[in-house]
């Protein structure tokens, strides 16, 4: 019961594995409503499934596994996850193909269930997620250097099309734990890791989605924003750096994303956009369980006394600050005021009670501060708007992931 | 095989079980249609798949278990339904969270797979469903008394999105088998249920749709029929009791819903609004099989002598009276004339066939008449609109489960 | 391990299986655009997840057992595909009921994953596919002669709503692998087969959708094409037939589909409508592995020598040639030209790589041509149209089944 539960044949060359994952959330929301006095009541507050997943995985013979995941929640968000094979060559080069997260940034490839926070970071938006494609990927010196290479669509999920251009995205990553051999505790635990992608673009491509914490949608480019139809896209490219480093129960980590799309025009002008999201962030866990990052993942955290024979679980605190910035240009241009805005900041402090190796349970605290009022609720009757700078949310999660 | 088919760990502490649930309908239908002469067939007969579900249930330690369900049948019926957590902390206090069935009724909260009929009664579209939140739950007296006290966000399935106010549905339900522990063994089987929900509701939330036996949609609430586009909405209340008696292959039940919108504002007046609905059902196994009410619930009917191995299966015949009874307030206002009657009633006669555990076949037939003729067929190309004041209809199911 | 991942009671009567298929894409094509000069690139190279399923079959008695699948993938394609149940009454007379396959025509009831083409022929978008209903089947003599006789709604999977005639769709697949018991190595593997389908038919029923082995459409009914909307339709009557030879590691095989509607009235005239597809097929194992028709479906190719354990897996070889036609009845009246072509044909090369029992990948090249130039793409921002009177496509997939 390491990984699911789990079938096999009686040598073990073949594998099949069930997993599952779900979320229970309860939000509740503050804001500094304007116009004061009129709105009152959002209505955001309330019970939430943000994540209902089944997880098959398995192994067919020494080379080949699988592993294919569904979301099974929300109208709009049920979908193939991942859908992928691998062929195992070696260790320093194999192959993957079918649907899978692009190998760009520490916290996107992080399985969601095992951050230290319920949400991502608002940078999270720029990175491009999962795709169709094909990867090399492999790992010298015990993976203390890994590196992912590969080529995708270049318009998200499978469900997805945008982009009509016949050249498929590059996106690479490498990373490396540089003292992982070298015998010296304070630093065994410290990773670095670089990615990044290039695609050529067109009009459909430029399309950004950014949200707070809160999943409160703050900003989104849209195409035909203002006066400005976007008529052409020459290319899109993200950078990204991240860095952790973890000793005992404590880890520190940190990431920058820049995403920049080349050439834009539009019927009055051509130019170029830029977005970038950065956080840093701490996490301890006060029972002293060890925090890893592993082949620039976060890896989980498990509880030494779990739930019931006499323990009580592990407990962890955790802090975030993070950042979302878009150009002048973009904001100018790509998107509709109100709806979006340009800059966001936002500090979270979490904590997160580990109850045994499938269960936990989290209370987190995030304020989120905007450059300018956000339009927080439009009332369709009576047509009245309200706009908020800030946004404090309190989430409280029960995850169950086996 | 007792519980869908099941791995464990090999202490036994993790389970974890796969279930399924299929049923493949045959219906024909008859009316009365007026204008007589001009419309013939409203091509409603044919093959249904009624259900197909998967159903993922696990034990994850003595404290937690875990069940999702999923349907997978039908474009606009696919849904994720049951997705929760139990904390069994206590036999008197447990935790559930996540989303699952309100604790409302004794033929909502009965498996649709072990009910006597084919089709819930009408007054099942009173009930308020499953809905996300949390729920505490436990029992005394080995669940003699039991109690199940939950809020939820009021709107429905995680799907769902109505209703915008920030305060939960609150939603209770407590039962008792008074005559459990008393050795009276014509008593024994005596079940009482009582269960209310309260809401602040919104313009958002007056919603109900009403069906017959033959999934006939014939009570709709509109927020906007007739002058009356509701603007606003104060308090929704619902109130049900049931009674149950088993002895033996005999069961007789039934139960009675009302539900109440107070202080619906529309641009004329403000009003309340008022909607019942009750039936009378007895079930008797021919071949003496017991019948069992837990835990408000109905529970399977296990076949002593199956289909094979020289038996035949367990025969049982189901009989049933319900009613569906609108306010005029409601009827007058909240609904499009024509395609909503204001009264309907129903008798249902079953026959089942338990071929055995898993297996059931069913021929079913249901005279449900209205109080006053129901839109039944509009053919968009000549305009022509068919109604009925009747429903006359067979149903022959086979139902799968495990 | 033969039959997917399997759980069973200690009896073995009772069985639960979870099958999956997986097929990850990369096609790329080649047109001849015209107006020449102008268009550019379609587009349309690119990854794809093809398919993404899961099977669950299980056997709960020696009398029953039932299948599930679902297609994860795409928000268009996911949906329930078998959802059935039989019921195992004797060797020449069982009983199925749900959702499957109807008994129509060799390619069309060959399981995708065992084809020696990534895509079916042109004429596969004749067959009636999939529909609700229930179905006798059973054979004689060992099954060298076998019948299937069913009765459907007729109007597709579970999800479609066209049609609204009460009558059922009869269809029927009769087969024969005349000298299985001859004794004539040559002709052991004859295997001939005839299948017919009739409905009731009306307007809504008139809907036709063909593709390329790129899936490019290049023929589709409009019941409102032209000045011609459909105002009903008497009959649509479906004729099949097929044969397939195979001989050790060589199948020869063919096949030919006619559709009729009978007596389409539009506002002008009362037509018949008719379309043919018929295809040449030919498939040859290098390494020696045998091939196997049987009960009317193509099985799969297992490598002797699997891949690792100093083996390669097997290699095959497939040749296509296939064929549409719509009559001259339907080209000038149900179609929109230019989004439809009367005629196509097509040649298929395809190279089979069988790495082991579960994993193939297939390299295969279509060269499609059109009697008249097709739509092949239409800039929606300068309204600019491409067209191509022929296809060349290539495709490689790695597919993982188990």
């Amino acid at each position: 019961l390491d990984d699911g539960f789990c079938l096999k044949t009686r040598d073990g060359s073949s594998q099949f594995h069930l997993k599952g994952l779900l979320q229970a959330d309860y939000k509740t929301y503050d804001y500094d409503l304007e116009p004061a006095g009129i709105g009152t009541d959002p209505g955001t507050d309330g019970f939430d499934i943000r994540r209902a997943r089944l997880i098959a995985k398995g192994k067919l013979s020494p080379l080949f596994d699988f592993a294919m995941s569904y979301e099974f929640q929300g109208v709009s968000s049920r979908r193939l996850l991942d859908a992928y094979v691998n062929a195992r060559i070696h260790d320093v080069f194999s192959l993957r193909a079918g649907q899978f997260k692009e190998p760009f940034g520490l916290e996107a490839l992080s399985s969601d269930s095992d951050l230290f926070f319920t949400e991502r970071s608002m940078g999270f938006g720029l990175n491009p997620g999962r795709d169709v494609g094909v990867m090399a990927f492999g790992g010298f010196w015990d993976n203390a250097l890994y590196y992912r290479l590969g080529m995708f669509n270049g318009d998200g999920m499978d469900d997805a099309t945008g982009g009509n251009v016949d050249e498929p995205e590059v996106c690479a990553r490498i990373g490396a734990t540089p003292f992982a051999h070298a015998g010296i505790p304070l630093l065994k635990g410290f990773h670095l890791g670089a990615s990044g992608s290039y695609q050529r673009a067109d009009a459909n491509t430029v399309s950004l989605d950014i949200s707070t914490a809160g999943r409160t949608d703050f900003f989104s480019v849209a195409t035909n924003a203002k006066f400005s139809i976007i008529r052409n896209c020459d290319t899109l490219i993200r950078h990204g750096a991240d860095a952790a480093w973890t000793y005992g129960p404590v880890a520190l980590f940190g990431e920058y994303i820049q995403v920049r799309y080349d050439d834009i025009e539009s019927k009055a002008q051509t130019f170029d956009a830029e977005m970038t999201g950065y956080y840093g962030a701490g996490a301890w866990i006060i029972t002293g369980e060890p925090v890893l990052v592993s082949q620039g993942a976060i890896q989980p955290v498990i509880p030494a006394n779990p739930l019931g024979d006499g323990g009580y679980g592990a407990f962890g605190l955790a802090f975030r600050y993070d950042n979302f910035d878009a150009g002048d240009k973009v904001y100018d241009t790509l998107v509709f005021v109100g709806d979006s805005v340009r800059e966001a900041e936002a500090i979270t402090f979490g904590f997160n009670w580990y109850l045994n190796q499938y269960a936990r349970f989290s209370v987190e605290a995030t304020h989120t501060t905007f450059d300018q009022p956000l339009l927080i609720y439009r009332d369709s009757s009576t047509g009245t708007s309200l706009y908020s700078d800030k946004e404090d949310m309190i989430i409280s999660r029960f995850q169950l992931g086996f």
